[in-house]
């Protein structure tokens, strides 16, 4: 699939848009859920140009899935949430509304149903407050 | 968390339980969920006794990523289907139903909503035929 440099996760990465970091390595970078599905969800995105899973290396399928891990821990540290959910969705028929690879942590509590995604914009602040918790557990080793 | 050597996916990984196999690698083994959310639905496990994702290795969890990965580039060829949705719960707050790490590979079909997990056992003939579609575009390498 053809890569779109206009999406918005390629103008986060060249910081053309802003975004809440939470981590980031050589070829990974996290941040905050602008339309949250619940508290303290994060996305893990590949500084790689890919689309969707299938076209992505080795080495950066490596680097976001050790990210992802690590920030399911630091979530689960930070918020004590009753589980988690990690998700990749790969064409608009699995749920993927932005046309670069990502990956989602999702903080998830019992009798607490999932926000729909891409409804509400988050309030800054309180994204702001949850990534600081969230960093506050991070390590980066 | 204790690990539980009765769970049905420990079973699987010892041969006391028969599973559809579809991959295996020294650290990871694949195999039709036989409750599938929607046809061609795969399972990854690691062979390492791990609850949850948190308590992983980085060797076990890069092998089951390299497998996941592989398995929906299989199953999009195989099956064509218009997205792959790539899931990992932890907690049954999050949709964990069996006590070891699972990665689930559920191929998507445009207005075709999920089946609800645990539901309804799918026919054996049914899905060792999806199986041998899927693994006729497995790549081992």
């Amino acid at each position: 699939m053809t890569y779109d440099d206009s999406n918005p996760f390629a103008r986060i990465l060249r910081g053309e848009l802003p975004c809440i970091k939470v981590a980031e390595s050589d070829a990974a970078l996290a941040f905050m859920d602008l339309m949250p599905q619940a508290d303290g969800h994060l996305l893990v995105v590949p500084k790689e140009k890919a689309v969707q899973i299938f076209e992505l290396s080795d080495a950066s399928l490596t680097a976001c899935m050790r990210m992802t891990q690590k920030l399911a821990i630091a979530v689960r540290a930070a918020l004590r949430p009753d589980g988690v959910f990690i998700g990749q969705f790969n064409g608009a028929a699995a749920g993927q509304t932005v046309p670069h690879v990502h990956f989602h942590v999702i903080p998830r509590w019992e009798g607490q149903p999932l926000k729909l995604h891409s409804r509400d914009v988050a309030d800054a602040d309180t994204l702001e407050a949850l990534a600081k918790r969230i960093r506050s557990h991070w390590r980066a080793a």
